[in-house]
């Protein structure tokens, strides 16, 4: 039986995490909302510690172990924002972090993971591999497996961004997050209506890579199958865990073009002068490409996480 | 007799420019204070308006025409910051601005210019054919000349950026500002040597364009020729004016290398998930290059904007 998650819970998860994390900033652009004719608030994780969310529910994860589990660690697979805070959180609480990355990882994500103390193991770039690696090393060394999103704590964490957006900025008429594996968008929709359900509650999804948006029109877990987006923390599919939380819960999941991310990431960089990564970007380019919904309303967006690679920007692509 | 900007100057500036600008957040780096060894303040002017301090000076120069003045309207011949901060003061007070800018200028920069509401008159790009072009207004439309920098009016709005960094941070010991024509070095340190003796001001200069440098040590005012660095926003030379009070002021000048100011740049990026220009990373670029004069003090750093072509950014060029 999985354990539903619910308001109190995050605000369990919150009063927890506080001392480690960053209460991130809500910002706002006088004219980005003159040009959508919206009041959008921006709730900017990028800010967060290895920047990005992550570290919310990674830190919910680790801080809940017994003293057993923290002695024998934690182990995930992932190449990504995860694995950098898994690492941190570990390592702030005392706790041993192994990493299983795909050898060909991009160096600068192997060098961020290696940074924060964390103990490697590259495997081949398949999933049967990453899987193997894993269950060989939580074999071997007893670690605790801390999953990005299919994870109760790990969404709990990921919770508390829509509960200080909601703290800050108690009238939002809508808020929208980024659906990746779903972790996000299970945590924010769990405060945000548990707060009130009043708040309408957005998934924000690359056209590209739509498996959330399938299942939640097909009533269906439709993984996606070798996606391709700008939006390169979106690429993972649904777990029955967050598509159930998520097809109860969210009101509508829109799907956005790689034109309109890409446009949407620029406006922010030089509107704003913040570095977002395109995932953030979905949730503006749903106000861009729906916006007689968003007029005169106030929405809260999201944004996920900041970490980009500077020397492989997409804007070359726009024209 | 030129005026001799004072403390004072700058704090009537503060109160008369106050209900135009945004008073901009000081930010640090617990990242890179650690690489440092060393406490950072930036004074992010790229949250300012036309994100650039510029659009200090500016105001401060447009608001106190007079009511003759203001009807005849305000040129300038620029392609940058100066150019889209002076068309947003003057429009903000209900002034006309006209815009002199290279026939070749960059397009990005040309609308900038006139989604603010400038009237541009193009020119062919020489030094003698921007002046000619600027004096023919003035002579047909009684337009009042605001100079990007050799003008007291702007080198006391360009100094409250310093006055708040004082206020909120009172116990800096050092201030470090880039030095490009010299209005912004000038109006710093008139507002922290006249708040305190005690602080240390410094100026930033890419060795590419290293003229106040030149007259800096050789006490006479040496202009650049042709200079060539990343660092866009550095490129005008002194004028009698500002080098008069850098001279007589100033602690020191310390040039940076392009690659100096580019790995900065890229580290605040990273690291703070903000967007600096250039010209901003070369005062963090001044304590990459002489870390032993900062460890352990407290620096404050005026970061100039965030007006980035972000199709065309240097990092690249890093190994």
């Amino acid at each position: 039986m999985m354990q539903i998650p619910s308001l109190s819970d995050i605000r369990d998860a919150h009063a927890r995490i506080k001392p480690y994390i960053h209460r991130t900033p809500v910002m706002s652009s006088k004219q980005i909302n003159n040009i959508f004719g919206a009041e959008i608030y921006f709730k900017c994780e990028n800010f967060q510690k290895v920047g990005a969310f992550k570290f919310r529910g990674a830190t919910n994860a680790v801080i809940q172990l017994t003293e057993e589990e923290r002695r024998r660690g934690v182990v995930t697979h992932s190449s990504g924002n995860h694995a950098a805070a898994l690492t941190l959180a570990a390592a702030s609480l005392g706790v041993k972090a192994y990493i299983v990355m795909p050898e060909n990882a991009p160096a600068v994500k192997k060098n961020a993971v290696a940074d924060y103390g964390a103990e490697i193991t590259f495997c081949t770039p398949t999933q049967q591999s990453r899987e193997e690696t894993t269950a060989a090393i939580i074999e071997k060394r007893g670690a605790v497996l801390i999953h990005p999103y299919d994870n109760h704590n790990i969404i709990c964490g990921q919770g508390t961004a829509a509960l200080e957006l909601l703290e800050d900025k108690p009238d939002l008429d809508i808020i929208i997050a980024p659906i990746g594996g779903g972790g996000l968008m299970s945590g924010t929709v769990t405060a945000a209506k548990g707060i009130s359900h009043r708040i309408s509650v957005f998934g924000a999804e690359p056209l590209n890579a739509n498996d959330a948006w399938k299942s939640f029109v097909s009533g269906e877990l439709v993984p996606s199958v070798n996606p391709q987006t700008v939006a390169d923390g979106l690429l993972t599919s649904l777990s029955e865990r967050t598509f159930n939380i998520i097809r109860s819960s969210v009101d509508n999941i829109f799907t956005v073009t790689e034109e309109s991310i890409i446009d949407s990431m620029l406006l922010i960089w030089e509107r704003m002068k913040i570095i977002v990564e395109p995932s953030s970007a979905t949730t503006l380019a749903v106000i861009r490409e729906n916006q007689e919904i968003f007029k005169g309303k106030k929405t809260g967006l999201i944004i996920s996480g900041g970490n980009v690679d500077f020397r492989k920007l997409p804007f070359s692509q726009l024209s």
